[in-house]
C-alpha cells in the first residue's frame, strides 16, 4: 500500500486533515512513511502534533514539496487558489496531489488553470466528517466504511489516481469513481441539499417558543446546521448551479406535497409517505451492508 | 405521586404504549397498581405482556374501564373517535383521561364533543419516540428528560391535571403547558415541518446513484422519513393548517436561500448560515441543561 511514499503533506490539520494523519499513524500498519502537517496557525498545528496525527508541523509548503510524494489539500475550499498557485512553483514529476473538498468541477478547473502537471492531481471526496472542527475532535476511525469518490477524468495519470485510491482504501472507505460534474449534482442531492434544508428549518423556529419543546426528530433532522458558517458558504457557491436546481426541485416537492395534504385525500399522502419510507429503509439497509454502488480498489 | 390510582389502563401497547408501561413499572417505585394493557391484536398485547410493559391484557376496553382511574390513549391518531365513543359509555366520576397524540387541538375537540364529562380529559404530548414500532421497541428511558406538553385549557378539572402531570413527571419528563392551539402550531415547526422536510429530501434522491454516497448528513437529516406512514399521514392531516402555513413559510426561505445563492453575495449568505448555526449551537446547549421553558409539575 502506498507503495513509493516515504511523505505524505497534509494541508490543513482540522478534523479531516488530522483525522487522515490519525487514520494513517494508528490503523494503518503498511505505511511507515512520515506525516507533515501543514498549516497556517502555529496552535493548531501544534494541537496536531500533540495529539499524534502529524509527525512534523510546517508553515512553509513550498519548503516541505521537494520530499513530498503524496500530498492532501485538507483546507477550506476558499484556500485552494492560492495552494495550487504555490505548489504550481514548486511542483516535481513525483508529486501526486488529492484534495478533500466538498466540491469537485471548480477545484478541477482550479488546478487544470494553475498546476504545470494538473494530470497528477486525482480530487476526491471523502463522505465523512461532522459538525465539529478543529484537530481535537480529529479520529482514526473517522473513515472507516464510509464512501469516498475519487475523481475519474481522462487525462489523469494512472499511477496517481492508483496512489489517491491507495489512500483511501488504507483508512478503510468504500471506494467510487465519479467525473467531477457527476460528483456534484449528487452530492448537491445527498449532502448540499440536506445541509440547506437543516438551515432552513432553523431558521424557520429560530426564537420561537416552539423551540423549547424540540426534540430528538428537531435534533436530527437539524444537526448539520450547526456547522462552521465559512466553510458552508464556501460549499455552496462552488456548488451553485446544481445547489440552485437542487432547490428548485425541492420547491415543486414542496408544492406538491402541499397539495396533498390541502386536498385531504389522506390515501395519496399516505402512498406519497410510503414511497419515502420505504426508500429510506433500503436505504439504511444498503448502506449498513455496503454494497451500495461500491468498487474497490485495486 | 398518583395518588388514589389503583389501576392505570395503556390503550395502545406499541412504542409509546409498551414504554409507558416498562417505565412506570421499572422506573417508578411510588406506583405500585396495576397496569392493564388495551388493543385490538391478541399478538401485540401478548407480547407487551411478555416483555414486561403491562401486568394484565384485555381486548375489551369497556370491561375494565369500571376499574381504571387513569386511561392513557396511546393509538394512532385514526382511532380516537371509536375509542371515545366507548368510554363515552362506560365513563365514570373517578375517569382521568388522557393521550399521546402528537396533534392536540383535534383531539380536544373530538373529546369535547364525545365525552359527557370533556373536563377530565387532559391531553398529552410526550415529544419522545423514534421511527420504530411495535412494543419489542419499549424502553424504560424513552421519556427520561425529554419535554412532555400537557394541555392547559379553562374547565379542565384541576385533579385531573395534576395526575397527568404526576404522570408525566414520575416518568422523568420536563412538564410545559401550552393551549391545544400553541401546541399544534409548536410541533408544526419543530417536528411536522422537519419530518415533511426530511421526507422531501429522500423523494428528491429517490432512485438516484447519489444515494450510493449518502453519508452521515444525509442519514442523520432524513432519518424520521422511514417513519411508519399510516401514523404520519394521520398527523399531517390532523394538523393541516399549521403545517400548511409553515410549509408557505418553508417555500419563502427556499426562495430568500435562493436569492443570496444566485446573487452570488457570500458574506450574506454565510451570516444565513451562522445565524441558523448559532442559534442551533444555542437549543443544543438549552436543551442539554434542560433550561428551555420547563416548569416542573407541583
Amino acid at each position: 500500500m502506498l507503495k513509493g511514499v516515504q511523505t505524505i503533506t497534509i494541508v490543513g490539520t482540522g478534523l479531516l486533515g488530522g483525522s487522515i494523519g490519525l487514520a494513517l499513524k494508528q490503523g494503518c500498519p503498511t505505511f511507515t512513511g512520515r506525516i507533515i502537517g501543514v498549516g497556517r496557525r502555529q496552535s493548531t498545528l501544534q494541537q496536531a502534533l500533540d495529539l499524534g496525527c502529524i509527525d512534523e508541523m510546517s508553515l512553509d509548503l513550498p519548503a516541505v514539496l521537494p520530499r513530498t510524494q503524496l500530498l492532501i489539500l485538507a483546507t477550506p475550499l476558499g484556500h485552494f487558489d492560492a495552494l495550487l498557485r504555490q505548489i504550481a512553483s514548486h511542483d516535481h514529476p513525483n508529486l501526486t496531489i488529492t484534495d478533500v473538498g466538498s466540491t469537485k468541477a471548480q477545484v478541477c478547473q482550479l488546478a487544470a488553470r494553475i498546476l504545470p502537471a494538473p494530470s497528477r492531481f486525482v480530487g476526491s471526496h471523502p463522505m465523512a466528517g461532522s459538525e465539529q472542527h478543529g484537530p481535537k475532535f480529529a479520529r482514526p476511525d473517522l473513515f472507516a466504511a464510509k464512501p469516498c469518490i475519487v475523481i475519474n477524468e481522462p487525462g489523469h495519470q494512472p499511477h496517481a489516481t492508483e496512489l489517491v485510491k491507495q489512500l483511501w482504501s488504507a483508512l478503510g472507505m468504500r471506494l467510487l469513481s465519479m467525473t467531477a460534474q457527476e460528483h456534484d449534482r449528487a452530492v448537491a442531492l445527498i449532502s448540499h441539499l440536506p445541509h440547506a434544508a437543516a438551515v432552513l428549518l432553523v431558521h424557520l423556529a429560530m426564537g420561537d417558543r416552539a423551540l423549547a419543546v424540540a426534540s430528538t426528530g428537531f435534533a436530527d433532522t437539524t444537526r448539520v446546521a450547526a456547522s462552521d458558517p465559512a466553510v458552508w458558504a464556501d460549499i455552496f457557491s462552488s456548488n451553485r448551479q446544481p445547489v440552485l436546481e437542487g432547490l428548485d426541485r425541492l420547491a415543486d416537492l414542496i408544492a406538491r406535497f402541499r397539495t396533498l395534504l390541502k386536498n385531504s385525500d389522506p390515501l395519496a399522502l399516505q402512498n406519497f409517505l410510503a414511497a419515502a419510507s420505504s426508500a429510506r429503509q433500503q436505504w439504511a439497509a444498503s448502506a449498513r451492508s455496503g454494497a451500495a454502488g461500491d468498487e474497490q480498489a485495486k
